[in-house]
């Protein structure tokens, strides 16, 4: 099998902090395209939130349709670095730089798998899903990547998504569902006064507040046999008054729920606008729904992962359904995803890295995984 | 008697916004010493909230010991002004400026009663206690003012204060106590996180939230005869937290409570800081009291007041509480208070005035107050 490792150099020497790409795609395109996969490139949508470059490549025609999913851009590096964050510097078995360990590395393993794979003349098909948008708005990424490969008959059986899903070493645990996601803006409008004459003024503080104090006391649920209970914070209070002795005359808070499959987020947004029009009838409620919650209910496919997994680093994986969210969010109303990949420990923070090690390792589970997959 | 309308004119070209005193304190000594009163320049204080210079000035030794109180400073003029604030200028029987209302206008009336006063040679005293700061942080006027008199043997029977108390029309309303301010500062710490991992992060908000509710939610009193209701407002909250996946580590409220009779100040602040002590034990809260309610209930003395204010004016004045504080929540400790003045409809506006025939019956009315007290 190939060495992942100078790969995964090779594109994190390509500086692709979102929304750049500085070269990365066209690193990873030309990989693949070496072993014989046909690449397609995408560019959509416009600013704001694009245009976005993406690439689909695919190796084979036939069933069963394999996809690996992932990104190639990278978070900013920010300051405190002990080395070159885009350098890739190999320092005592270990690799460092910017998209080491999100995903990167992961990227450089699924092609090293993928070489063997073609070698072996497997049959059915192996593809690659690859947006440029992960780490931003992700509008313009993997959303209309696979709008696009429906409609050009891609339309994969199973996807295994490449993000760091390990917890404190490779092999502890696989994704297959995360919660979903929705932040929601209330704004209050009241009538300013001075403090001494109450009843000439109409606070939206106190009506912000008793918002703020029901929502958070509803229990959402208890979770379920997958997943957490879910769970709502109010990250946000502004009023922005200096003033003491005056009664303000805007209130407003944010909010995000991450929630499982129990809820659909339009309802978790019905529920909260009836809240906000009970105690204050002229607030105004924005919602944004980044993702929904999905499962993919253990099966073949999940247990056949989680096998290959436990082969090679000798873990047994949790099946988890804990964190944040992920492509994956999408992926699932095609075909059912599973998440697996490096240890998280380093991700977005200063002096980034997956060990060689490690990084072999995930090569060699990919690989274990495309040999049952096909067998 | 005097004419009040040069005098006001005079004590409006001062610039005396707080701290400023600009010679306002000299003119007003000045009439007053030509009045045959003993004058004495008392400056209390040091930074930040001084030094700031009084005025207490006195004619006669006897008893009754009769004072007026008020003060010199005004609020800043702002900007919209359709004449210069400071020029004093009397345009269709209105004379415009800052501090016509509140309290230059009534300063200038209560010297015109009191040259009438003097002249009649009545027995008794009559006192004037004047601050250079009530509109300011007021620590180093009328309160250390009044020990100074204590001390020197100058404790009055009885006060007028002169801050505009009329609502509509002069005479409709006389003060006979003040309900008492407190303000609060409430900070909940907690401890920063990811908002999909809730449980390694405790979010100060909710603690915040739940506090703000309950204080309001209290019903502190129904008013009692002399007062209205007691209220809290939550007049201000920050969070401060541009992130909306981040559970923040620290949130913030003030409120402010506007309290009769039915309490005292240290009695709610053991109140807030108990309820916070049982929904955020680590919580921070800072207490300012800068007033306890007071009610210089119906006497003789009141209904001296009352009827000399009918009797000039025509209207029957109610005794209130209402509004703001003032410094007779200082004076109250020495002997029963009574405040009365202007109509304050314009006062801390653009284009503060007063009109001449209120200026005039002001002085009228106080010149009665003083026949009849001295009678």
């Amino acid at each position: 099998m190939l060495d992942p490792l100078p790969l995964a150099q090779a594109l994190i020497r390509c500086a692709s902090v979102t929304p750049a790409d500085a070269g990365a795609l066209d690193v990873l395109e030309a990989a693949l395209r070496g072993l014989g996969f046909t690449t397609q490139r995408l560019r959509f949508g416009g600013p704001p939130d694009g245009p976005v470059d993406n690439l689909f490549a695919r190796a084979g025609t036939g069933a069963p349709h394999f996809a690996f999913a992932g990104h190639s851009d990278v978070v900013p590096a920010g300051a405190g670095w002990s080395v070159d964050p885009f350098a890739a510097i190999v320092d005592q078995g270990v690799l460092i730089g910017r998209g080491a360990n999100d995903m990167k590395g992961a990227l450089a393993a699924m092609v090293a798998a993928a070489g063997a794979h073609v070698a072996r003349g497997a049959p059915g098909s192996l593809s690659f899903i690859i947006t440029g948008d992960e780490e931003g708005p992700a509008t313009f990424g993997t959303d209309p990547l696979l709008d696009w490969m429906v409609a050009n008959g891609h339309r994969p059986d199973h996807c295994l998504v490449g993000e760091p899903t390990s917890a404190r070493v490779l092999g502890d645990m696989v994704k297959i569902g995360r919660r979903g996601s929705l932040n929601c803006w209330v704004t209050v409008n009241g009538a300013q006064g001075h403090v001494a004459y109450p009843a000439r003024a109409d606070n939206p503080v106190t009506r912000l507040v008793r918002i703020a104090d029901r929502l958070k006391a509803r229990v959402l649920d208890d979770g379920n046999d997958w997943f957490d209970a879910s769970n709502l914070e109010v990250t946000d209070l502004s009023v922005g008054n200096p003033t003491t002795n005056l009664i303000p005359a805007q209130a407003a808070l944010r909010l995000n729920i991450r929630f499982n499959s129990e809820h659909r987020g339009s309802d978790l947004q019905r529920w909260i606008e009836g809240v906000v029009a009970e105690e204050a009838p002229l607030a105004e409620v924005v919602t944004r729904i980044s993702g929904e919650a999905f499962i993919t209910e253990p099966c073949g496919f999940t247990a056949l992962v989680a096998d290959a997994v436990a082969a090679v680093t000798g873990e047994t994986p949790v099946l988890s359904t804990t964190g944040g969210t992920s492509d994956a969010r999408f992926i699932r109303r095609l075909c059912p995803v599973v998440e697996f990949g490096l240890p998280g420990a380093t991700m977005h923070k200063v002096d980034e890295s997956v060990s060689i090690a490690d990084l072999s390792a995930l090569a060699a589970t990919y690989d274990l995984i495309l040999r049952r997959y096909f067998a």
